[in-house]
């Protein structure tokens, strides 16, 4: 391997540092592949796309696992705790012990097995047709579950967690689904009994997809989120992605002519991730320490801009009037509160991303229960549709019109994230215990989202949570900003609050 | 490294096969994100995509000139002449015999120099700034210079232009440009005296981009470029790039919209090297064989579909009507013979791809004697300017306006492209020779094309040309299509016929 000219944390550690960012190059080219095969790639690529995915995923895990790697690690010296070169070899290490264990065919087979199901899924979900899915999604279950095999873990499904969020296992995390299965439905219960339909009629009816385009931009544009170091798209799911580095975080969105939360909310969702991205410091790119620590707490970035920012009071005090001004004639006469209503409808619906917030878990418990029945091999993906079905009757009161709207609707399983979906919750639970301890160290964050600024709140999380990438274990992370461990309770009353005051429940 | 399971020519050649397919892969994702930084990819980017790009490229680079590689090829049985097999292996053979005298390091410099100098390229071109540009290129050229110094060629400029035209030679191509500049310069002497600014006139004017694009569209689509495997952006530059398969095949174009000839020939140009693209025979899609052979190859095709076709009279009397209804009120009363003039309007210019066909090549004799200047060192980077201007002044009798009219405007530098110049002629030469030869054997082409139809002439191509990719030499190719080896005598002989009509010379 040839001497490449680095700089910062890389340069400090030389070969090594050299080597491993020249996997995260790799890595980061996939992204980038990738990010074109969600947005502009036509038809006709996919098979050449699979297997370019498969190399480079395969040639980085090669050249990662291999001995000369090892010896790098193995004959590194000792860095001062604390300092970025410790945590550089920490998460390097950690790296290269898991890739060990997985045998590069394994890799690529994957690699390519998703790209080639994440196209089946698409076509499937426009043809509302789960058959022709069902072999394809079995194919990469199974890949998925040997390379559990291969790894050291309790429950065959904390190894697809700790993928995402190191740290996570199936015991914590049944703890925390079943406090908010305590929590949640009940109140779900007590909403539902007031639910007015007419509370959400403002944001229903036709709205051009120029303008919302135009209003999304307006609003993220004064989250913080910058042009010259990203872009918007269009994708089916929508995604942020970037490539090792916070200089080119791009994002992807979709729109809904007839319901203007669908494209709202998810330009707000993965801005909320990009803002994240793009104010890591700089010194880690193309380092172990690049990107966002955990998904948990990548999700609790989108939802705390999604939720606590653009579906709160003070945000539509101040996006109201613009609203107005960006829809003209479409919301006459509507007031900011009538907004604020409007945008936290409850609804148990069928999309799990154009849930309202209170119902929003509910849909991941179900996505947790399933891949975790899926992985104790409890239930057959032939019976993948069935349990769905039943299970949303069980917990939203509904059964999905079709494929599409059920079991189809998210891309995740066909691209083989299992052991993702509950980072949504996590992310819920750690966005009002990142908010709150904002809040408390900096309470011009509320007055200021009523004049459209959001400068202390962009402020608080660069410095408590972005700056530091993967530098901190997740629950480090979090203690240090908040000052406790990740906890449910906030979260559970921070709703019964909200939801107790919009639905006058006291 | 793992196997990979590969089909057709690949699979066949066992290990190596899956090897030459890894290091395509590689090459094609280095091609996707060339594709976005050129299209789609924010400022911010900038430094990383370089990053990534000289990776891909270094880690392409060792796989080829690794021991792995050569024993492979050393131990390959011989194959049957003549046979796809034997080809491969004589291809890749001298890609690596070429590749084993560059340092890793040289490869991975020059492709991290080119990428932040087409940025510097961008911004100098928007500025119309040459000299923060200079010391960029003089870098980029010191490194193509070393380049060819590694490598054993009588002239260290045959060095560049074996890269893109294997078998070319500063020699031959003196004769060539000789030849030309004893039959093109009294030409245009011919015509300028009859000059009529007239004549150009109904192409100037406000012409709307997105009628533009749907024209261009329209053309190509009749022409057969297939949209399911390919797909049309902007860019500053047009060109056209593949992945190293027919099944994802883009181009890409800019438009003026005060001249209409800007874009539309651009985009029949680009779409020439698309279906050549679309046509390669599937089964060498990963191998050595993918894509054109050559880049003089390549451009008789660009150059094919530009002016044999889009800037022929059969192709305006279908057109001309079209181009009616496409824009609508601009060409009332034109006839398509008016059309046909003012496409071929002669005019000479700063700007060689908005050239007209016979001053065309005077463009890219300047450029041929620059670069030549350049590697035989009796000219310095700081000095192209001045040289490029009295040049301009010889050939064309004026001088740039601005350096962005000037020596800035094209890429070709910055990406390292020295050498590449030389294709354009020698492919409006080939085109010739390859029409004539297509018209011979199927001579309904002239009236299909009357209707809009090209069945007849892209079926030939098609069978003569495209299909077969890298497996012959690019002579022995002509030879096989043509009957005789390239000679510029048929290309004189087609501008002397095409402008003494259009100029009533005779």
């Amino acid at each position: 391997m040839a001497r490449v000219p680095t700089d910062g944390i890389n340069g400090d550690l030389g070969p090594l540092g050299d080597r491993l960012a020249t996997i995260g190059d790799l890595h980061s080219a996939a992204s980038v592949l990738a990010w074109d095969r969600q947005t502009y790639m036509p038809q006709g690529g996919v098979t050449g796309r699979a297997e370019q995915l498969a190399t480079l995923a395969r040639v980085a895990h090669e050249m990662l696992v291999s001995p000369e790697t090892g010896r790098l690690l193995a004959e590194a010296r000792q860095r001062e705790p604390g300092s970025d070169e410790a945590a550089f070899l920490r998460l390097a290490r950690r790296e290269r012990d898991r890739a060990v264990r997985l045998p590069s065919r394994l890799v690529a087979e994957t690699s390519r097995a998703t790209a080639l199901a994440e196209q089946a899924w698409i076509s499937a979900r426009e043809n509302s047709d789960w058959s022709p899915f069902a072999p394809v999604l079995e194919r990469v279950l199974d890949l998925k579950k040997e390379e559990a095999s291969y790894l050291d873990f309790e429950h065959p499904y904390d190894a697809m967690l700790d993928r995402y969020d190191p740290g996570a296992t199936t015991r914590r995390l049944r703890t925390m689904f079943d406090e908010l299965k305590a929590g949640i439905p009940p109140l779900v219960r007590d909403v539902s009994a007031r639910i007015d339909e007419d509370h959400a009629a403002p944001l229903k009816g036709g709205f051009n997809e120029k303008r919302q385009e135009r209003f999304g931009r307006e609003i993220i544009s004064r989250f913080g989120y910058d042009w010259s170091r990203g872009r918007q798209d269009r994708a089916v799911h929508p995604f942020c992605i970037n490539f090792g580095s916070p200089d080119d975080v791009r994002l992807t969105t979709r729109f809904d002519q007839m319901r203007l939360s669908v494209g709202l909310f998810a330009t707000c969702h993965e801005a909320g991730h990009a803002l994240y991205e793009q104010g890591v410091n700089p010194a880690y790119s193309r380092t172990p320490l690049s990107g966002g620590v955990s998904m948990g707490v990548h999700e609790s970035q989108s939802r705390l801009w999604e939720n606590l920012v653009a579906r709160s009071k003070p945000f539509w005090a101040y996006f109201g009037p613009e609203l107005r001004t960006a829809f003209p004639g479409a919301f006459d006469g509507v007031d900011p509160d009538t907004i604020y209503r409007a945008v936290n409808a409850v609804m148990p619906s069928e999309i799990r991303t154009e849930a309202d917030e209170l119902t929003y878990d509910l849909h991941v418990l179900l996505r947790f229960e399933l891949e975790l029945a899926l992985f104790e091999d409890g239930l057959a993906v032939a019976d993948l549709p069935e349990a769905w079905n039943a299970k949303m009757e069980e917990y939203l009161g509904i059964v999905p019109e079709n494929d599409t709207r059920g079991i189809l609707q998210d891309t995740h399983w066909a691209i083989g994230y299992f052991g993702y979906f509950p980072s949504y919750t996590v992310g819920n639970v750690l966005s009002v215990q990142l908010f709150e301890a904002a809040v408390d160290e900096r309470p011009e964050i509320l007055s200021e989202m009523e004049t459209g600024e959001f400068g202390a709140l962009l402020g608080w999380l660069r410095t408590n949570v972005h700056r530091h990438g993967k530098k901190y274990e997740p629950d480090d992370l979090i203690e240090r900003s908040t000052g406790r461990p990740p906890e449910t309770a906030s979260y559970l009353r921070y709703l019964r609050t909200k939801f107790g005051e919009l639905y006058f429940l006291n």
